[in-house]
């Protein structure tokens, strides 16, 4: 079982291989937005491309989520801070969610033959997950705006790493091996070492400090987020 | 004056900046052979994007080097060797050349301010001659058929470790911060870390590791190749 690493959603058409899994990753924030959520109780989210596809949906009734540049666009129920998603109310409703760069990976993959939502926050059962399919692995980084990201590739190493040392899994790809560096050099202090990335200095002027402290935490939401029919639903673990 | 870092020639629309100068950057072995090239005597090269257009010169009596897939392509006089430039009879000569990456990226970057061509056989004098130009700079690695690399990403770290510790260069840019900190991990022994990258490999069953060890040594060739007029000609230091 072979992993290869996308740092960036615009190239996913070299990587893409309608046999394999595509773990999509946007650390700061969506994926961790999207975990928390499905952890928390969140029946089922609808991930969407546009603002205007977003307020469809929140005219017809819906729980929206937008968000685009690192803020909650004005108008919807919640942006992509974890901590919104930490509410009993949302219990087993649907919510649409719109954000800068994690849904437009979940966009670009769709062709992939599943779909499944990775963060710091559900990497010890996500990697048994994958393991358990016994399929190759595609890593996507969602990015900003299609250039590469620290935090994002940081995790995809990380994956790696514990997905090479704990199963069967191996890789013959470059930005996979450069991930795997990077996260050897950036595991000790996850935040210190993400702490001159554009990202964090992008979101430490929105003063989310705590989202950026939590979105790095290790397994605090053993669940799997997946995407089923363009809907995002919790896994059956 | 700003660094920023393009891992790949498919996403330079990304970083396009009319004013910066692009350092291309194709480590094994385009822009160490061009280099090498230079530094040899060679007056003057033409960077040519398809075999068909080296077929023409070749047919007008140019020498012409091409290259694809590692290998040199039959009936042309050079591939990208190093070693097939250090050749006397090549002095004062002009010669096309064709590769699989390196000479994409150089049409990619065709509207930038200014190109240079830079390697680890240059890296000293590139990075004063970058200096005294008092602009951004564009570090565009060549990759490999568009995805990222390590040995091009891993100088593009070099690079720019020099031109922030020795000059007053900074960077925002993820990718730039990446690519410093895979060079602070192999910098000891690039040989040896570069040694699982998928292109050395590659190369190794082409038996080529006195090519690979070569363009990986510091300032050999202390030449600066760049583009004037869709032409690689030595720039005047």
């Amino acid at each position: 079982m072979l992993i290869e690493t996308c740092f960036t959603p615009q190239v996913y058409n070299l990587f893409h291989n309608p046999n394999a899994i595509v773990v999509v990753i946007d650390i700061l924030r969506a994926t961790s937005a999207i975990t928390t959520a499905f952890y928390n109780g969140v029946h089922k989210m609808l991930p969407v491309e546009t603002l205007e596809e977003a307020h469809n949906y929140k005219k017809n009734g819906i729980i929206t989520a937008a968000e685009r540049n690192g803020q909650m666009v004005e108008g919807f129920d919640l942006g992509n801070s974890p901590f919104g998603y930490m509410n009993a109310k949302l219990k087993g409703k649907t919510v649409a969610i719109t954000t800068t760069n994690g849904t437009q990976a979940i966009v670009a993959a769709k062709s992939a033959h599943e779909i499944v939502i990775g963060s710091f926050l559900n990497i010890a059962v996500l990697s048994e997950y994958l393991s358990d399919k016994k399929r190759d692995i595609i890593l996507l980084c969602a990015g900003w705006k299609n250039k590469f990201n620290l935090e994002d590739s940081v995790f995809a190493g990380a994956l790696a790493t514990e997905l090479m040392k704990k199963f069967s899994f191996s890789t013959h790809c470059d930005s996979t091996i450069a991930a795997i560096e990077l996260y050897k050099s950036a595991k000790y202090d996850l935040y210190d070492f993400l702490q001159n990335s554009s990202h964090q200095k992008r979101l430490a002027k929105l003063d989310l400090e705590r989202d950026i402290k939590y979105c790095l935490t290790l397994n605090q939401c053993p669940v799997i987020p997946i995407i089923k029919h363009n809907e995002i639903v919790k896994a059956e673990i």
